[in-house]
């Protein structure tokens, strides 16, 4: 999860929270999603437009998309993430193509495409570019029938009501009510041929949030349940020895249950830093955690351990001396960015949390990364 | 939770499970209903009919319902279950008072006003009169725009696609996509005031629940973590020492989680033998459980001996010499109510239950009671 908990703080003492209105669980689901899309096709000149993962281009999953009428598959790489200015070449792609606005958007993929899926709804029925729009509550019409479909297990993106994209300007969140899915189809199957390393971080991008967040000072009882199950499911997965096939539906759930949870809660400390690492050296999400969260035994200290067991337990290695050229204006530029999560800051070391989190500080835990 | 849970078994292959849409979480939230109505209230003449439970009436509560333009509340008593003749009557009720149809039902209170709520929002759109669709997915017209507010945690109304209705004929559930609320507000300091043989019951129909589910064949990963986390919630509230505030907050909680569980789970042999004394002798359901579950060590070992441990905890007596002075005849009733209950039977006990619950069993526990 991203920095899209910032909006948490700004509505902390009441929210009225959207949750995606219908959710189909179960191996082999997938193959109901022709008859999930059936109702929903206004006519047979506004096709249902599926932005799927290019992993994906030419395998058996490509073929198993329904396909009728005009509908059409769009292949998009997930190496990199997702940006506005992507979101708008794909709306004015859709719009110049097709007389009609689609029936539907489906994002098959990771946290990648599903939140080019939700931002892409949200912007063929709202004016202007997708930067207009990255911030809270911005977005004022409904957006185009979505659904999303993870194909790997971790982000919560599937659940949450935000698309993090990154801008001209800034890397910030579409957060609305209309950016939440309209349907979620969780398959576990799908996410049998993932590349352990991409599950290892991004199921920890789910566990480090759930750390985070129940740390956090924020929390309420909704939050908590959630992310406690959350943490529970991380726990089985990565710690205890589950089938294939079990591990595949827990992280599913896990991943399901962290997303809800971000409803009353907020990251913390991993986030706020993974932020300045990323904005600096574009080091993606879920590595980025990571690369943070094993330095910070002194805020979380159990939840470290724990890390470096499951780190250990499926022979994961991370990257070394990633900090170990910058100048000093680079660690300037970190810190200065990671200090303006100000929620983060505030939900992991409470109000004062100034005194904590100096400068010197955070670089000195830079350094070790 | 009652035999709406029948409909788990028709669908358990594949399902498309409708989620409340909306949701609120947080002590005081109930005074922000006046804004979330505002933008569902179409004109002045359409009135929102807030269903209360009539425990409420003279007291702050009713005071704090925000009524404006021709609303109106009814109070209602949750003495009895609610009835398709009682759906109907107040449907026929609010047609003939208003010119309009509503723009909103809301109900405020526990399992009984809930179902209410959610039954009046179906047949003010739908033809015909409440018992005509007590089944599944019989509803083909959307109902009115609904909102649940639970005063009382435990029976999950406030999440299923049921509303379970005494009709002329039967006990049976209006199962249907568009019985489930729109919104729902959850404020657990609504429950303050709850009696505590009410708030055992009642939180009991959830913790039983549970274990019938997590100890059933049907289960999968979604329903499971659900069962889970609503179980350990419960045994929190019922079995720790936890401040009156945290209580209601986790009983709320645990309500809401087992009712998500529904979506692929089915209960088990307590409810089975529990429609049966409700069927005969009237008995509310939350009670009813209780009477059968304390009988069922064979079953559920571990759930039985932690209820007992609860039910001495919190010095609650069950009645006794329930079925003390019942004719043959009476047995036999009660015995085919619930062996008709197949898909309970066939979860709790797998596809060969019948060898295992005969019914001199069956008739031997319900002697005990």
């Amino acid at each position: 999860m991203d920095i899209k908990n910032v909006s948490a703080l700004k509505t902390r003492q009441y929210r009225n929270f959207p949750m995606v209105p219908r959710v189909v669980f179960g191996s082999g689901s997938f193959d109901h999603l022709g008859e999930i899309l059936m109702p929903k096709r206004s006519h047979s000149e506004a096709p249902i437009i599926f932005l799927v993962d290019d992993v994906f281009e030419g395998t058996e999953l490509a073929e198993r998309v329904p396909l009728i009428f005009n509908d059409q598959i769009i292949f998009i790489s997930a190496d990199e993430e997702p940006k506005t200015t992507q979101v708008d070449v794909l709306v004015n792609r859709i719009k110049k193509e097709f007389s009609e606005l689609p029936s539907g958007i489906v994002g098959i993929g990771g946290g990648t495409l599903l939140d080019l899926a939700k931002a892409v709804a949200i912007l063929l029925t709202n004016k202007g570019v997708a930067s207009d729009y990255q911030g809270w509550d911005l977005v004022h019409r409904p957006s185009i029938y979505h659904v999303g479909i993870p194909t790997i297990s971790g982000t919560g993106a599937e659940v949450s009501r935000t698309t993090v994209l990154l801008g001209p300007e800034r890397k910030l969140g579409i957060n609305s009510d209309y950016t939440t899915f309209d349907q979620v189809v969780l398959d576990p199957e799908l996410t049998k041929g993932v590349d352990k390393e991409q599950w290892f971080y991004t199921g920890m991008d789910c566990y480090i949030h759930c750390i985070e967040s129940l740390n956090g000072t924020y929390l309420n009882a909704f939050s908590q349940s959630y992310g406690e199950k959350a943490l529970e499911l991380c726990k089985e997965v990565f710690l205890e020895d589950l089938s294939h096939s079990e591990s595949r539906d827990k992280l599913m759930m896990a991943s399901w249950h962290g997303g809800m949870s971000i409803a009353y809660s907020q990251v913390g400390v991993a986030h706020a830093m993974s932020y300045g690492l990323g904005y600096l050296l574009g080091v993606k999400h879920g590595i980025g955690n990571c690369l943070v969260f094993q330095h910070l035994e002194e805020f979380y200290p159990e939840g470290v351990a724990l890390f470096k067991t499951m780190l250990e337990k499926h022979e994961v290695t991370l990257p070394k001396n990633v900090c170990a050229n910058l100048s000093e204006a680079d660690f300037d530029t970190m810190i200065n960015v990671s200090l303006n999560m100000e929620p983060l800051w505030e939900n992991a070391l409470g109000k004062d949390w100034q005194k904590t989190m100096t400068p010197a500080k955070l670089k000195s835990i830079y350094q070790k990364i």
